[in-house]
């Protein structure tokens, strides 16, 4: 028997998500029993959709359980093994989430199908683990299909990102930049503006110290933009409208204003530009494009190797901080990958 | 000498334009010079989309001057000609618009490259010459690449289609019901509900008759929309992302709802549902499009021979009623396309 603990969602938030919408619980986990593992996780992610899912409705995936525990992207290792594809120390990625110690049988997820529940074994190549859940995994996928795919990115483009200095915006400008891109930031703050200029972000816009995001991005872009990665919503959708090119293309990857929004949310005045411009605005889920998952990693290995690519994260330490940690993304106080120390 | 009257754009509207914007001149119209046909126009068109060249702004199209006459699709007579080309009797295409009597140069336009300049002879096959205004001219076109092109219609799609009545919209609607689509359609009014059901829309919403058309398209797609054809915006666009399907295609048109706004517009409060299901909501303009043009004058042809496709007409008659016929436009005083007789 080992002692795990692990947090429940307690009651579905509304509005900011608070402490008490969460519940921090002890359970025994039993030895793995014939065909399990029994995995240890060092880390677990906490992302802006999972807001979405604490919400009872119907989405592109099912809500949160109340009283069970939340699930997300986590790296763990094997402590006990009951099956031969998986030796005691191998670095494995999960869905499972925030919970300390599991048991789980591969086989039985992969007769099921279920690619959300699937335990992937994991070669760092040297890189930090806890990588994978973030430039490496989710995240940085995120930004490559969203940029090179859904945006279509090509030769010339002038890209916005807003969100620009969190898990997905830094790959999305990083790779844009390592394609000579001019690329155009959004973050907010110092820190944040500080390390977009580092990597190379070619215009930062502090949105948390500008009056005016609309009048901001079209000073400094005067020609206009191409492409628009959209993980805010709110008035910076509105300012990519009023600046975009004929032909632009927004990826719609996230509207982190809008997911605590509990009255009706202001939608971008400006959207009939859209139809003049010819605009393309495009939706999109990660998960749809998998497809990509080769080339991103082929890529990703590429430009990490030339010195193209650098990340950061912000750390929470101890499952008890899960909570927190999530509850501060949508303050904005990580620095790239948000993060939980478990191991 | 002939005398012409022309319509002219006395000042720029503010809000629904009025009578007092426009102003009736007439003038005084040489013989054609050496190169030159004299035009007599027949019919010409007003259009929604001729609101936003009276703004004084960058577009897609220059805006409108003043103290000029207005542009505008027409459908002429060749009364005089000295261009080998072109014969007296000639039926032909132009966008000089709201005038009577015109005199210009074919070879010269060309020369200068200016497709908006243009003037086409049109066989007609027997059909009225005013068609070439609207199902076999641009609004017909508009419908078809924004249906099939932009909106990329496939097989099982719901097609939900907003001023469903209009020009372009009475197109779109046929053109999915001939391909076996299942086709909801919003006009406001008995008349145009008629009109629809008629030509074998589904669903027909009268916005004007439902207190929310939200849920009254809720109710009447139950499974949702896989296509909008938007023409409207402002509720019909937030009804349409409400209902939208995973993977909806939005063919962005026009906006006739927000053409007249002087305050600030209010934009699609859900829109962030674009990002879980991944809509694509694209803006197009049909100029960018008539590399389609003979595909669909070929297909239109076919459709109108098998009696599949029909189409309406209103009609205001003499060049003074011109403004009267383009205000009705916002008032949605038009079933099908809105027309004035000059001939």
């Amino acid at each position: 028997m080992t002692t795990s603990r692990e947090i429940r969602l307690k009651s579905r938030p509304v509005g900011v998500p608070t402490q008490a919408d969460f519940e921090l619980a002890t359970v025994e986990v039993a030895a793995p029993g014939p065909g399990e593992v029994q995995v240890k996780n060092l880390w677990m992610s906490v992302d802006p959709y999972m807001r979405g899912r604490m919400y009872d409705r119907a989405s592109y995936v099912p809500p949160f359980e109340l009283g069970k525990a939340l699930q997300g992207g986590a790296i763990g290792q094997i402590v006990a093994s009951n099956d031969p594809e998986f030796a005691v120390g191998d670095i494995v990625n999960s869905m499972f989430g925030w919970r300390e110690v599991f048991n789980v049988s591969p086989a039985a997820i992969k007769a099921a199908g279920g690619a959300m529940g699937a335990l992937t074994k994991i070669d760092t190549h040297g890189l930090p683990p806890q990588a994978f859940l973030g430039i490496l995994g989710m995240p940085g996928m995120t930004a490559y299909a969203g940029l090179l795919r859904v945006a279509a990115l090509k030769d010339g483009d002038v890209v916005f990102v807003s969100a620009a200095a969190g898990a997905v915006g830094s790959v999305v400008c990083q790779i844009a930049k390592l394609k000579g891109h001019t690329v155009i930031g959004s973050a907010g703050g110092p820190e944040k503006v500080a390390f977009l200029k580092s990597i190379g972000v070619d215009h930062v816009i502090d949105y948390k110290a500008t009056p005016d995001v609309v009048a901001e991005l079209a000073k400094v872009a005067p020609k206009g933009i191409d492409v628009y990665f959209e993980n805010v919503g709110g008035v910076h959708l509105e300012a990519a409208i009023n600046s975009a090119r004929p032909f632009a293309r927004f990826a719609l990857c996230g509207m982190i204003s809008q997911y605590n929004e509990t009255g009706k949310p202001v939608g971008p005045s400006n959207i009939i530009q859209a139809v003049g411009k010819s605009l393309r605005m495009e939706g999109f889920i990660v998960s749809n494009h998998y497809d990509l998952y080769p080339a991103f990693a082929r890529d990703m290995a590429e430009w990490i190797k030339a010195g193209k690519l650098t990340w950061k994260e912000t750390v929470e330490d101890g499952i008890a901080r899960a909570p927190d940690a999530f509850i501060k993304l949508f303050a904005g106080e990580n620095l790239g990958k948000m993060l939980v120390k478990l191991g």
